[in-house]
């Protein structure tokens, strides 16, 4: 496994496999990897010939109050994790070379980014559009894989791939869950032992919500009240939304009639963690 | 010659050139050429085995009160003046091709487009870059060239490049002057007679800067007042900015220490034609 840290070399690197034959799959991750991140590596390497993870936490996606100075960074780790599970390069650049002096250029979705975590997070989806732009320019992925876990996130970046004209096919994988249910995320790790016992509430939400859906309910309000029933079993866990939307425009559905996002995103009592988890309900994203 | 519409039919056929060991040289046009445009064909046919000309009047750029309905769009002769001097293909989306419903994602440099052009042409600027990037994506050329004579839109394109790590070079060829000097533009044929008589004083002005340059003048007082005196010749032209500025920052110079862009725009009286035109200083783009 090779590890590239410069843009430029991993740039002429991934341009001589293309000229090669070879076809290049992207596991974009900020590290810290857990078994979601696993399943998307393993995912992209049985739909290319080379598979890439880049490694960043990404600056211009965190706001001035978020966690980028905290948030988890054991590289040696990842990297013998990714090795492990048959990655071919991890791409880990340093912020200073991909946000050089005079770096005044980014990418923004004017619509769809406003919404759902846009909400409490404005500035996050233009980070992460400039810097998946920046990566697929670099890496020249012919395919790249996300976790519908970050549900926003691949509407976001499908857009951005139809609008932009990019040559990249995305692929979403399902999301991966601790065996409690509780959907698996770097972020986990800040959780309090009460807040993680509380946090299963968000997929049991979702799971009855499922089954409402199954025996036939098309209604928004009993969907979305299913959710709000279960986080409401805990003081642990105030509710950022909890809102059935369009999977293209994001608008909200008051009926559903035809594929649609139920997402719900918290923020825990004690250590100020922000967690979230979706369904589609009636296809995929 | 192969005339292309489609985009994703031109991204298939430019990829599969790439693939068959094709460089591809794109040169970006609005259409409506002039001697200038077909010097960059040719300069770029020299550079690369493939040639493409872009025909697009891209509505983003245009502000509200443009010129974009009456921006002449000759393509038969356009077409005919490309195939004579040796271009492979034109490419000439539809606008509704290149921003098709729900189209939200724009591309933005957030320093250099607020200055000199970018003053009085909001938005310009991002309506170009967002362009520029979707016709790399379609074209996936090696090389791109454009004309001096958009200086700023060199900087702002040299810029994108380097941020969003485009593997693209950004050539930039002489500006091509009519025998009086005045700098060629599709934009001239709006011109009357009285105002196309006035205009060859943007060149006569840079001229004269030039040889103060020459003799030795480092200050950019006497510098801008050249073009000045040259402009205030006649009652035609309203100045719109005169500036000497740096080649990468656009920043405002005082003294000349490094290169240098000394760059004019005026409005013409009878049909507020805005017309550019410029010099670089101590070196080139």
């Amino acid at each position: 496994m090779k590890i590239v840290h410069n843009p430029d070399e991993m740039q002429n690197l991934c341009l001589t496999y293309r000229k090669a034959g070879d076809t290049i799959g992207l596991v974009p991750t900020m590290g810290a990897l857990h078994d979601g991140h696993i399943s998307l590596l393993t995912a992209i390497r049985q739909q290319c010939t080379i598979s890439v993870m880049s490694i960043f936490v990404n600056p211009t996606q965190f706001g001035p109050n978020e966690d980028f100075a905290k948030y988890p960074r054991p590289f040696e780790a990842d990297c013998a994790r990714a090795k492990e599970n048959g990655c071919d390069i991890i791409f880990a650049p340093k912020p200073e070379a991909m946000y050089p002096q005079h770096y005044a250029t980014y990418v923004n979705i004017e619509t769809i980014t406003g919404k759902l975590c846009g909400m409490s997070r404005p500035g996050h989806f233009k980070g992460i559009t400039t810097v998946l732009l920046k990566f697929f320019n670099i890496v020249v992925p012919h395919a790249a894989i996300f976790g519908q876990k970050d549900a926003q996130q691949v509407i976001v970046l499908k857009r951005m791939v139809v609008d932009l004209n990019c040559s990249v096919n995305i692929l979403v994988a399902p999301i991966v869950r601790e065996t409690d249910g509780l959907a698996m995320s770097s972020r986990n790790r800040y959780l309090t032992s009460a807040e993680r016992a509380a946090s299963v509430a968000l997929h049991k939400g979702l799971a009855a919500a499922e089954k409402l859906y199954a025996a036939g309910e098309r209604t928004a309000e009993p969907l979305i009240a299913s959710v709000a029933a279960q986080l409401s079993k805990s003081d642990m866990l105030t509710p950022d939304y909890i809102e059935l939307v369009d999977t293209v425009s994001l608008e909200s559905q008051t009926r559903l009639t035809a594929t649609a996002l139920l997402a719900v995103a918290v923020r825990t009592r004690e250590t100020r963690t922000r967690l979230i988890d979706n369904t589609v309900l009636g296809g995929c994203l």
